[in-house]
């Protein structure tokens, strides 16, 4: 067992070890293997070993993140946040408010909202008290919270983790712990108004972050009701035939066709029907065209979701935004809870390529980055009396973006910064700690931001190495002379031109330099 | 069961109709009792309601957030916001970067780190795959983090939620869940830079926030250790007899003292000496006349931590913050993990009267809003050969600091505005949706902050009505004579001043105006 455990600690700094050898960005391929993989295999073979056992030795433990979940460094951070200010930029430019929850909720709180999504959710063990689960989404919290506190119209936004115990793909960022930036607009209004919006806001926030060319599917799931109706899909099969339906982006339609068929006992003539209808897309003309449609005419909801699509097309005209979105038949979702619109944003043309290295092209393949609905329904479920909220919004999946824009960071000439440092306070010689922590005390009660070396006496070459590698800009350098005639030697990093400044002036010199930077 | 199980519904909905009814702020009081206990109180009540059990009809379920949880409203996210964001600066200017870690992390990375504190962490079910627990503080993951990538030096913040299964007092701020803000240096460097560095942040953080005075206590485990050693306590008691002083910012010596002996076996003698020296507090002038000390002076150990705190004070003159730093022996701190100084904040003076209602000053007593400490041997407990790397660090407890900035934003006359909005897209006449959707595009697509109503023929009134109501600045207003002669009617909602702007100068106009706001 001790042997176990110790090739266990090996083998898990080698993990580190390998990485570093190879330089190898996050996804680049090496012969078709990618380094992420890799990690991934080695990842799965570190658990079944710490599964394995050890014995309660002092350092026998698996240094790791947990499984599915992963650690954000300075840089990543220094593009999550990139990120993150572009999306909330938007969310405020179209007036919502913002809003938090708990991690986690009462477990009843989130039963029966995810149909057979159910089983991924994380469950906290029972240590006395309540029974608790980690939020799955952020759209079953927003509900619980608005019927909680009686809130009819609100929209909001709210960025957040979720949590589900699904199988990790990390190498198309898929993670079990992964930020929601979710869009959400509760109330009673006129159709489509605040659907269209949430729209426009993908369409917005897509096209800000720069990720190449995109496609907004959308469709309806009274359409898809009303169709799987007339095609004779019985009324206790919808959801689950529904489920087969949303796998048709990631299988080809005759396996779609074969798990209604076999798996769900479905008729092979109604099969054939849905796949007839679930082939169409295009944009307001083909909601036009299906309202002619015999079969369809025959369903109330079908037509009244038609209907929807039309008036949702003309609001996107007027919002500029149709270029992107197509009406595609074949979107499903897989929530239980959209009664409505629903849609669902993916990259047409993801990931950079990186001829210089690899001499071919290659791409991430990264799927849905965003996705939403109308669920008019689920409030409703909360509220003691049963008094719905009518809601539509939208979530963005902000890992699979990171994962494109760190992969554009990684091939960009341009250096990342992690820290905003303006000045660092340097000495020229010996035994000037306390000037140096005098000057950078002045200089953060003026607002600078500032550093010094936490070292007696440092090197005037390894200050400035410093500022070499962490892009700082400027460097206030205190020596004999200049504390005898009251200035401060200011240097500019880039272009090594050194002037003195007087003592009372070099606050505002720093802060006219930095801000025309 | 189905009685109780209704009954709790009801009592449920009570709470909101009395907090309504009552339309009373979180923490003011009535007649003694303050609404956020009566709540706690309700809160109890219900659980135990629920845990009583009940049948699995649809809406008989506790409608509530777990217990020591709550939710952020948009008024109250916006003065976090607020405190984050000065905290945040305050970070940067000393240029930190910033770092994120899971919300859980695998059991055992968690054990052996909180000594008797370990009985309130989070554990998650065992639902197949790892054993995981939610981390307790930003400490532990950030040492696993080091460790784990083998990062020798780095400044980071990491500004989190962090989770204990203590007893909530949310009256007085404390949760299950809440926001950590923690700041910390790691790196072998000259002694007590960048000790002193924290402190001046808690300085520079406490004062920025206007919360009323302040002290920041400042001691070493060195010290205490050695003042353990010398009045004869027992090696294997220090950690507990450590625990015990820990509690004389909330016991009596008198108390404190009764542990001791009673509890935990120490001799009357050697409790006396303790409560002799526990009882000083001073300045560099304490560390000086307990560094002549006889008894003192036979530990190494607290002469060394002695020396360190004269030298962390003459720093901290340079820093310019003695004034509110204080040497004080009784300082203890609950973890484990400390090697040498540690340090806490507290307010002094908290609260905010609010006579014009009752009479009665009254104020939130608050306690501890920040602490920290060297802890040079956490990286190495992670390292597979024990290397260690030393840190230090310091952490901002957020939810005590965000209770008094709530209670001041409720009695200040400055209304806070929940969203961003600078302009309202308005209709003066029946039929036209489609031209403010237009003009609504023109201002997002230009980066204004603007909203229409999701209403199809909205009253003109209702309109100016929301602006009031939220605090939009501006409404731009069509009619169908403005769109005849091709302008927008430019309204300021706080003067009802008009203007006809032509389209074409309407987004300048627009910024014009709000930014000058």
């Amino acid at each position: 067992m001790a042997m176990v455990a110790l090739s266990c600690v090996r083998g898990c700094s080698g993990v580190g070890v390998i990485r570093t050898a190879l330089r190898l960005p996050h996804l680049r391929s090496v012969s078709g293997i990618t380094v992420a993989q890799i990690d991934e295999e080695v990842a799965k073979l570190l658990e079944l070993k710490a599964r394995l056992g050890g014995d309660d030795g002092k350092h026998q433990f698996v240094l790791k993140t947990p499984k599915g979940t992963r650690d954000y460094n300075p840089k990543q951070m220094a593009i999550r946040e990139k990120v993150f200010n572009t999306i909330t930029r938007c969310f405020k430019r179209h007036g919502a408010e913002t809003i938090d929850t708990p991690v986690f909720e009462l477990k009843e709180t989130l039963t029966g909202k995810y149909g057979e999504d159910s089983k991924l959710i994380y469950d906290l063990k029972d240590q006395g008290g309540e029974l608790l689960s980690l939020r799955y989404d952020l759209t079953v919290p927003f509900a619980r919270y608005l019927a909680m506190n009686k809130i009819t119209n609100i929209k909001r936004y709210h960025i957040a983790k979720v949590y589900r115990r699904d199988n990790p793909a990390m190498t198309r960022g898929r993670y079990r712990e992964f930020y929601q930036c979710d869009f959400d607009i509760a109330g009673q209004y006129d159709a489509m108004i605040p659907d269209a919006e949430c729209l426009k806001i993908v369409h917005e926030i897509l096209s800000e972050l720069e990720l190449g060319d995109f496609r907004i599917k959308v469709n309806d799931r009274r359409i898809l009701d009303g169709m799987f109706a007339v095609c004779g899909v019985p009324d206790d099969k919808f959801r689950t035939i529904c489920s087969t339906v949303d796998k048709l982006d990631k299988m080809p339609w005759e396996e779609v066709k074969k798990e209604m068929v076999n798996e769900k006992g479905l008729s092979e003539e109604a099969a054939d029907q849905i796949g007839e209808y679930v082939s169409q897309h295009g944009g307001m003309d083909l909601a036009e065209r299906l309202l002619l449609d015999p079969r369809m005419a025959q369903s109330k909801q079908a037509c009244a979701g038609l209907s929807d699509i039309k008036l949702l097309f003309s609001y996107l005209q007027l919002f500029q935004v149709t270029d992107k979105v197509e009406f595609d038949l074949s979107l499903a979702r897989g929530l239980d809870y959209y009664t409505g619109v629903i849609y669902e944003a993916v990259l047409t043309q993801a990931g950079v390529s990186n001829d210089a290295q690899n001499g071919a092209e290659e791409s991430v393949s990264v799927g849905s980055v965003a996705g939403g609905g109308r669920y008019d329904g689920l409030v409703g479920m909360f509220d003691p009396k049963g008094r719905k909220v009518p809601c539509v919004g939208v979530s963005i999946g902000i890992e699979r973006i990171f994962s494109i824009m760190e992969q554009k960071a990684e091939v960009s000439a341009e250096k990342i910064r992690t820290t905003e440092v303006q000045v660092l306070v340097a000495s020229a010689q010996k035994n000037l700690l306390e000037e140096r922590l005098r000057l950078v005390t002045e200089l953060w009660n003026a607002g600078v931001k500032a550093e010094v070396m936490y070292k007696k006496n440092p090197k005037l070459l390894s200050q400035l190495q410093l500022c070499e590698e962490t892009g700082i800009p400027l460097v206030a350098i205190l020596g004999e002379q200049e504390l005898k005639d009251g200035v401060v030697k200011l240097r500019v990093v880039a272009t090594r031109e050194e002037v003195d400044i007087s003592r009372a002036d070099l606050i505002s010199e720093i802060k006219r330099r930095t801000s025309k930077a």
